[in-house]
């Protein structure tokens, strides 16, 4: 039988979720709920219910796990530990300083309800922290850096519209290829914000706004720019649909250590990734997680996880057999 | 009470275990097990007892985990199954194509004598398996593909030393940066033998010996070298001992995959190790997991384990919560 997956919410994450379910032959898309009205809600799987999320309650026995597809700054908080009660959940929760908190709520309530949680999927928080990990375990004596991009941050995007005379814009961090070059021949840097990341701004402006004035706002922007080297395009709004409509993303991830009685040799460990669909890679983590919370929710396991906590076979459709002839 | 670790098998990778453990405060080398005379074997911590390997009997009580540093080829088949009626253990048994006999034979001797054994670690078999699965198990629909080097492959560096005229020999395996490029570009290219990998050859002559007959005889090599582009520098005992003494190794683990409703986003998933000290880099992954394999045994598991059924934080000396707060 299909793991039967629900997804709660319909954005580009949930969208996501939908098209990663269609590559996992084991997983089958039971409902999408949506705080919208669902005649509104028009989703890619023939045949699937979607459901006022108010109904969710009537699905219980009908969904092995939902998947929460709501933002960190107001849904997930509420929204994970409120379906936690009644289902096995998946979450991105992103918000790095609250993860704490977030996770002591998902793990109320999954006790309470005899479910299992697993909270702050996707690549970072997810993978990158993953990463992280192995990579401080394995070389105790060492650095960690982590690069960001060539990606865009919705953030950032979002800060520059607000400017006046700005129609629309998007911007793309950029992580300085010599900084990299040092992590990787083990120099070791100490590096500032300015040395990390470069930012690249596409602004499309309002009929008659100033250029000038528009480019020193954005570079001047208090915790944004003002610490970066910005540069500013201004472009029309076709050359913004044209070549600046996705939502790639990346980035990486290094631990530069030493070991040997005298500390006299260095390694580098090294992850990298290329996205061209932020939220669809995302879907795909979350979708590989909710394979394992179904497994462990069958053996009896409640409260809240991590990705710190499932073992790494949980995530495959393989056998451990398989994976030992095939993969180790 | 700090982790006691032993040590079975006293060569570069069991001085590379007992390296790591002074990196891991939580742990202590308890006493190195060796087939040799004891008093011939010189260790680098002070105090701490080499043992006769037939001994080892004599010390189930005061070990924890012990770590067992043999080859694949002799050593490991029969010592891990040996040791683990007594013992916790770990092994890097990297005959890829023997892995689930050799698993079987572990699994049943651990759970006769209530232990816990986890094999075949290290970084291939071992961290690159463990990149192969979570990238498979994240992007079901792509193409993995594995680059070894820059490193010296001591098997064809052997196979250089055997050809008469050849007073010593060292070979390193190399990455084609194209193919390399190809791959990180989403080209998904069919790559021959060939293309991934040159081979590079630094030979030093017996006296009188013939240059031009050693190196057509390299480049002929069935299986080891015909089926690559091979390049041999003739250079002085000297130079050997100077610029080739070391053993790194490294290489690239990368999986291209596709998402989308139509499969239109491709993304890049690449992990990459840069060592000077292969025995070293492989001991820091089998001292961390001795300590997965110290609290899997503690909770009363027993029986083999691979990488693939570790939960991540049980590598790391850092708690849950610390985890939970600093690295996701």
């Amino acid at each position: 039988m299909s793991i039967r997956i629900g997804i709660l919410g319909y954005g580009n994450l949930g969208r996501g979720v939908e098209c990663a379910i269609r590559q996992n032959p084991d997983m089958e898309l039971a409902a999408v709920f949506t705080r919208r009205s669902p005649e509104t809600v028009e989703i890619l799987t023939d045949g699937v219910p979607v459901v006022k999320a108010d109904a969710a309650k009537e699905w219980t026995d009908k969904i092995d796990v939902l998947i929460i597809c709501g933002g960190s700054a107001t849904d997930l908080p509420t929204q994970t530990p409120e379906y936690a009660k009644m289902f096995n959940v998946i979450d991105s929760f992103d918000t790095h300083a609250r993860i704490p908190e977030h996770f002591a709520n998902v793990d109320a309530a999954a006790k309470a309800g005899n479910k299992l949680g697993i909270i702050s999927l996707g690549w970072d928080p997810g993978l990158f922290s993953l990463n992280r990990m192995y990579a401080n375990a394995v070389l105790p004596q060492g650095n960690d850096y982590t690069f960001w991009g060539k990606g865009v941050s919705q953030g950032h995007s979002d800060a520059i519209r607000r400017i006046a005379g700005v129609k629309d814009a998007r911007q793309y961090t950029i992580p300085v290829e010599s900084s990299l070059e040092a992590v990787r021949n083990g120099e070791n840097p100490q590096l500032t914000t300015r040395e990390k990341h470069t930012r690249e701004c596409f602004v499309v402006l309002e009929e008659g706004a100033d250029a000038a004035r528009v480019e020193e706002e954005i570079k001047t922007m208090p915790n944004y720019f003002d610490e970066y080297d910005t540069t500013v395009h201004f472009i029309s709004e076709e050359e913004l649909k044209k070549n600046h409509s996705g939502i790639p993303h990346g980035g990486f991830v290094l631990r530069s250590g030493k070991t040997g009685w005298n500390e006299e040799n260095s390694h580098l460990i090294e992850y990298r990734l290329k996205l061209d669909s932020n939220p669809e890679f995302t879907s795909c983590v979350l979708v590989a997680y909710a394979r394992a919370a179904y497994r462990m929710a069958k053996e009896g396991q409640t409260g809240a996880r991590t990705i710190f906590d499932i073992p790494p076979a949980y995530l495959s459709a393989k056998s451990s057999e398989e994976l030992r002839a095939h993969l180790l």
